[in-house]
């Protein structure tokens, strides 16, 4: 087992890596009552719902099993997860587990923050994509029908198990979005990481024990990192979002839940790499090497074929980082360097769009 | 004018009080871009909306207008706020204002803590209670069907106008709800102003600005006080809430909005007061001044007569302060002395119950 501490003063917290699922030692000292409500969703329910409540023993327990999906993440659904709450009598000291994907996650952990204004709350995620995501930083929230986790709140847990054995599980496609994240890492600020995934994307891709635990490490670690630096995103935070602008409007524009959301990150790091290149900033090696390791991660490359320009610019143009109307990007300085500019010649734009549609 | 700096850091904000509602220069420094979405009620959106926003002249002004009352305080209304935020492309450099009462405080102070994870805002108080209550203490948030303000956040305002001459459009029976709130800050910790009252109660029935404005002020200092003692409530912030426990479960039992938050707590405020004479704590001229006061503001001073002792105790059991399943409640040790108690003898609190029932 792994252990990483996350370091943001009052609000710090561990991540254990590892088999760590069904160990009380690590999760009950995080538990400030006999109350704790476990939210899962209907897939990783039957897989590790017993097992996880198993290390609970002595504890009074609530389970709320939700729709599994992207296309759930709505305060609809949270709304659920207040019935329970309510209706068992959960008081302020009560603790919510997230057990499952970042869907899972950001939804629990946006209701842990507007529960009562605010309880505690234990993260479990069971993809690589939450554990490399949405373990570090502290955003919930949920999707509206207009825009992409435009409602949520910065919170965080009280700690975090990361558990590579429940990978096992997990579908080869979420697998793969996963590692479009772990990707992002090297891309945007670790270039040694990058050169060790192109040594070592087939063995994350086979679920190899160690290989995971490191992966899983290092992406947090570097998003530890920046978010240390700058907890409610007004800076540096923002090249976490590297490829994100890109998917945000391919995961709006089929429908949440269609593409994967790291599969639109996958398609989104090439466009931003794409698009550096074109504006001069990085050599097209860099382009090439992306594409590469994406594709053996059994990534997509290319956006749909039926996302036109204007639909991309619209829905770009609602994007968090947009400032008074002008849209901004992160893009690369160089592999492992990645930067926020809105000094975006359009041209290049459309030409990146029409060079990365599938055709 | 007078002015009010509530001390919380860096998230410590002013309060001006007298007639500021059409005061540019009062506004517009606590506005971060161009981009403002004012959030009021049907009530009195034709009264102050137009005069509110002439004092936003060259800015981009979106106007929510929500149904008026208490039972629209929930997740869809607050929705329709984001509708509108994302539908004019908001982002989070927005600013929005709160223009009415609690209820658009709360959902407004609630949706700016929530869009994109939090934007500014400014509260426009135009009902007493909320001068004097929501102004203070950065509680916002919704209902649930189960129980009232469940779901929320703690979010400070960049500024607050308090303004007294919309005062005089407010009907009889929510200046008389304010008053109640007014009173509570009297009995819990200000014994002098609690005297005050006694002798200026009638100038505040007749909208005298000196009056209420003196009234607002030591009102909003005696919160501020306590709030800055404990920001998050975990201590003497629940002497805030005396006569509340009491008073949510008339609310919850009559159904929101048939008795006016400030009634219900007039009469859990006498509630409280008669508990605490029954368990030997005050002399029972206090209830008796309590008593004399809350009903020269016009306010009830006995809860409903359709409610049980039963229904009493399962709905104050639900309520924010119950730790562990035991009722806790604020109660007075001297007149302008609260604490918190959960040694409460189950016949006296029947007793109490019984006694200030409507026959």
């Amino acid at each position: 087992m792994e252990t990483l501490h996350v370091d943001l003063g009052d609000r710090s917290y561990p991540i254990f890596i590892g088999s760590v699922l069904t160990n009380p030692e690590l999760v009950t000292p995080y538990i400030q009552s006999s109350q704790v409500c476990v939210v899962t969703n209907t897939t990783v329910a039957p897989l590790y719902l017993d097992k996880f409540c198993a290390a609970l023993d002595g504890y009074k327990v609530t389970r709320v099993v939700l729709p599994d999906g992207e296309s759930y993440k709505n305060l609809d659904t949270v709304n659920l997860i207040f019935d329970d709450l309510l209706s068992n009598q959960h008081n302020r000291k009560t603790t919510l587990v997230a057990l499952g994907g970042g869907v899972i996650g950001d939804m629990t952990g946006f209701a842990a923050a507007c529960y009562q204004r605010g309880v505690n709350f234990i993260q479990v995620p069971t993809t690589l994509l939450s554990q490399v995501d949405s373990s570090v930083g502290g955003k919930t929230g949920v999707n509206h029908a207009l825009g992409k986790n435009m409602i949520g709140a910065f919170y965080q847990p009280q700690v975090v198990l990361a558990d590579t054995e429940v990978l096992e599980t997990l579908p080869p496609r979420e697998l793969s979005a996963g590692i479009a994240e772990v990707i992002k890492y090297g891309l945007l600020g670790d270039a040694e990481f990058f050169s060790w995934l192109e040594e070592n994307v087939e063995k994350l891709l086979a679920c190899d024990t160690e290989a995971l635990t490191y992966a899983i490490k290092r992406s947090c670690e570097n998003k530890a990192k920046i978010v240390a630096l700058d907890e409610k995103e007004s800076g540096v935070r923002a090249f976490l979002n590297l490829g994100h602008t890109f998917g945000h409007a391919i995961e709006t524009a089929m429908g949440y839940g269609e593409w994967l959301h790291g599969e639109a990150v996958g398609a989104g790091l090439l466009m931003a790499s794409d698009l550096s290149h074109r504006m001069g900033l990085i050599d097209e090696s860099v382009v090439q090497r992306t594409r590469t390791l994406l594709e053996r991660a059994n990534l997509p490359v290319k956006g749909p074929a039926s996302i036109s320009n204007d639909q991309y610019l619209s829905l770009m143009s609602v994007d968090k980082k947009v400032m008074d109307g002008r849209l901004r990007l992160v893009l690369l300085k160089q592999l492992g360097e990645a930067f926020v500019t809105s000094d975006i010649p359009n041209d290049l734009l459309i030409d990146c769009l029409n060079s990365n549609r599938e055709s």
